[in-house]
């Protein structure tokens, strides 16, 4: 096929040592200017790094009188090797050409090896605050996440599925959804996809989805956006939840290869450390985390329903001290504190056949095994005094025949900061949305 | 890694030939029973295609007497070659457990070979009916085509981004938005993400996403949708519209090759004939497209805008006939028509760098090079009548330079539906969202 995909000449930053020596054009932001008293550099930016130009004569100053760095650029030279420039090689005798001008100049300084602004000041500037190296480098970080990801359950005999963000009754957990004129009836924001992916369990057996979930979370904390990526996957004909935990270890594993071999470089940038995965992640049932923190800790969580950040973060270093590991799975949550849909431990059902991933002191992941029996769904709903109104189309499937399944859900935004080392899950994120910011 | 995924010891139907002679356990739905005079056929259904057991003696049969379909069965036997049996071979001596029992029957038969029900009837019950074969079918091939979009673009350097779904303005086209109450004030739901991904290109050059898109739309029709999935792309350093159209050509040619690879047996069932994709599509400009229509058809559509449908499907018939080729280039349709951010066909403004691929009659893809100056934004606004205070965001990424840069978008839908050839895209979509429908 004949496909022309950029001018036939342009040559990319990362491969400007394979034309040492030849004559090149290289297309890109003018990153720097740095102005000498006999000589100007001109650093300029592409997709792939940095390259920079030498000019030195009259003419080709005059060229680039006035022209300011984020100005789109032309430039045609010799790549000559200059052990002193990024790469090694940098460009001689250059003709420059402007593509695009600026009209103004930027906020903040996108050349400086460290961001010179605020989180508001780079939020509200994001469409070009983003351009910054180290801004960047997430989202590349992120993409090779999500390809791992998908690539790891593709390999599982997963189908990828594409189901509804707006939905007619806010069922799922009945707080924090968005509402939704829809067509003069009041409708939803889905807060996941949890319900349609199981029912899809009755048809693939094995499913996931990568796309955005909705919070109307009233809280402006660090953690949490009123959008995220959500990478959701469910699988049918287990035995319990370790065979889900099964899974999300592969595609962990398949994230974290990913990310070594499409963002090795951004890693390098922001000095993120990649995880190794134990060959069996640790694990530890939630009773005996809370006897452990009862024990080597100032406080006696015994009786809590839940594990509270500092108790994660405790367990977390536990796992390392004990196992070398920086995941750690607590399993067997209070049964009351997950949702409806949770299937018990059958040995003691105050338990539950669930989970959480933990990595580097956070939850970043949430699964389990579900209930399957249209009984169990019934009963379920009528021990926390709701009916089955509600949730006619999703029983359906449950009417007809489903086996024993679990998934689980992996917010990708907080995955990508722990990884790169972020506090807030902004600046893991394009074009965060909050409580108070919907723009740009 | 000790990955256990499944029960060790079950075998999937499509895998079966390999144990031919020996004792094996497949699980999954009754899909059909039939009650013979001294013989009972039970034909099991997993997400590899289905198995066939046989039961003759009396503790057989009363194990699985009232047992009706979709009842979830695990069977364990002796892989026996019978030439009748789908697959060549069938399970003998059986021995059948119910892992989960139905509490109703179906809607209609899922294992009649064409689909016994209305569409209506199909969509209320999508849970379930989702499971017969046929209508499952199509989401397999969606699941492939998708792949093979990101695997194309991931190959030219493209990066994958998620954006916002919730944006405070209905600026993109005007009409058609969802309303949301975003904690106290008005947002809407995101038409595409064309803004958010042209501003990208100032980051990543060449960036793509694969994710919901929103329309309010008022009319009730085969082929639109309130949600669909839209494969977007947006590169930089374009010469023109012709630099897109070669990276779709790739993306298209991607995808049929994913999906003859992935969803082959799909595509046999449903016998979706896979289009050739030529080594250049055709491509005629709008004004050539409106002159052939004048001297060959009975009307003259010569100073109309768009081309009507029954012009699209005339110019596919054409380029079969001229070009033996399934898909169609249309450019340079008049700029009146397109959005404010088009680029102009520089000899002729009155005409636009853009495009519409139609294939089997229908646009299945909008695209073309779009305006890269500031000034020219500014002034394409007031043009229409319009400020500039609405877009302050996205114009950011144009006030810090932009280079010439264009994009396309596909909907998943529409381009599955052309694929298996039915008139109504919502037998590719699992769970519609229309004017009438909001659930399941």
């Amino acid at each position: 096929m004949l496909i022309s995909t950029t001018s036939a000449t342009r040559v990319l930053a990362a491969r400007l040592p394979e034309h040492a020596g030849e004559p090149v054009t290289v297309e890109g932001w003018l990153h720097r200017r740095r102005t000498l008293k006999s000589v100007t550099f001109l650093v300029l930016r592409d997709r792939t790094g940095l390259v920079q130009a030498v000019l030195t004569t009259p003419e080709q100053l005059a060229a680039v009188e006035g022209v300011g760095e984020e100005t789109v650029l032309r430039v045609s030279g010799v790549a000559t090797a200059n052990e002193q420039a990024p790469g090694g090689l940098e460009l001689t005798e250059p003709s420059v050409t402007v593509l695009s001008s600026r009209a103004a100049p930027t906020p903040f300084d996108l050349y400086r090896p460290t961001v010179p602004a605020t989180l508001p000041t780079i939020l509200d500037h994001a469409p070009v605050a983003l351009r910054h190296p180290r801004l960047r480098a997430p989202h590349v970080i992120a993409a090779a996440s999500v390809a791992g990801y998908r690539a790891a359950l593709d390999g599982l005999g997963f189908t990828e599925i594409h189901t509804p963000k707006i939905v007619g009754s806010a069922t799922e957990t009945g707080a924090n959804v968005f509402g939704i004129d829809y067509f003069g009836t009041r409708a939803y924001l889905a807060q996941s996809p949890q319900f349609f992916k199981q029912m899809m369990v009755g048809v693939f057996e094995r499913v996931y989805e990568t796309g955005p979930v909705f919070r109307a979370e009233p809280s402006d904390t660090a953690r949490h956006l009123a959008q995220y990526t959500s990478l959701d996957a469910e699988l049918g004909f287990i035995r319990d939840h370790h065979d889900v935990m099964g899974v999300l270890s592969a595609a962990v594993a398949g994230m974290i290869g990913a990310v070594r071999e499409r963002a090795g470089a951004e890693c390098e940038l922001l000095e993120a450390r990649l995880p190794a995965i134990p060959s069996r992640i640790p694990e530890i049932h939630f009773a005996d985390a809370q006897k452990l923190l009862a024990a080597h800790t100032a406080e006696d969580p015994r009786g809590e329903p839940d594990l509270a950040p500092a108790h994660e973060r405790w367990l977390c270093e536990w796992a390392m001290r004990e196992h070398g590991s920086e995941f750690l799975f607590v399993t067997g949550y209070p049964l009351r504190k997950r949702p409806f849909y949770t299937h018990p431990e059958p040995d003691r059902p105050e338990y539950s056949n669930s989970f959480d991933l933990l990595f580097r002191g956070l939850e970043i992941v949430t699964g389990g095994q579900r209930l399957h029996r249209y009984e169990d769904y019934v009963a379920a709903l009528a021990a926390r005094g709701e009916g089955v109104e509600a949730y006619e189309g999703y029983l359906q499937a449950f009417q007809h025949g489903m086996p024993p399944h679990g998934g689980f859900a992996l917010g990708l935004e907080r995955w990508v900061a722990r990884l790169i080392g972020v506090e807030n899950v902004r600046l893991a994120t394009l074009f965060p949305r909050d409580i108070t910011r919907l723009s740009p």
